[in-house]
């Protein structure tokens, strides 16, 4: 059984992206049954969302309600209804985890990382290749890892 | 906005439940493209499920594959197909969280908490209440808190 990690390896789980029809409804489970802050709110109109984001441990939840149906998220919830929309994990270095999903065959939706939000790049697989789980492979900027 | 945690509030996400068709092809993610170590392998005859589980950072992550297509996974395979089967989330104080969730409205699986994994006590929110994820809440025993 392998034990130890190779070099580039996967951080942590940065968020988890749910997306729902209602965020002040979705908000609900995490303020009133889990007693957990909601700590920013924000209206991303490349992706056509809003978002709510709640802090859970090292992980943050990322509540999505889409402003429009032709979104991305939009057309999730039309074809899937509400659920768990994409795993957003933390590696070391974006380009080589990239290429080694490439060489396994993986199928990679971003060719090579762009730009995500707070000073990050990250990369989708599809979830096709990752079991049903859409996975956004997420490396911080220098600035960022040094704070 | 709210910004402080209530008291018996939860910790952290202590795993995520992904059913799978095959655990070794599954793993390949993690292994391969994350390089994230295999810790253990299991057989839980109680759930027709063979597990592997894969820390990454304060999560683990726990892959399912059903040895019967009548078990709750394999029903879920059948239906849904591959994804995201249930959030497991670390909470300080079981019975306050689970009475939260029962006078809010939420659909609640386990009435009381049942012994889950590995000492811990547990109880389930059904996902047609809580935006289509099924949500584990666990509670480690009091020996598992001090170690």
């Amino acid at each position: 059984m392998q034990r130890e990690s190779v070099s580039g390896s996967a951080r942590k789980i940065d968020h988890l992206g749910i997306a729902v029809f209602d965020l002040a409804q979705a908000e609900r489970l995490y303020t009133e049954v889990l007693g957990l802050p909601v700590v920013h709110r924000e209206m991303v109109e490349a992706e056509k969302v809003k978002t709510s984001f709640i802090p859970l441990g090292e992980v943050e939840i990322e509540l999505l309600e889409p402003t429009d149906p032709e979104s991305p998220v939009g057309r999730f919830l039309t074809t899937r209804g509400e659920g768990l929309h994409h795993v957003a994990i933390e590696v070391e270095d974006l380009p080589k985890a990239l290429e080694r999903a490439r060489r396994g065959g993986f199928r990679v939706v971003d060719e090579v990382p762009r730009r995500g939000a707070r000073g990050t790049m990250v990369a989708f697989l599809h979830p096709k290749s990752t079991n049903g789980v859409l996975i956004e492979l997420v490396q911080r900027c220098p600035e960022e890892v040094q704070r």
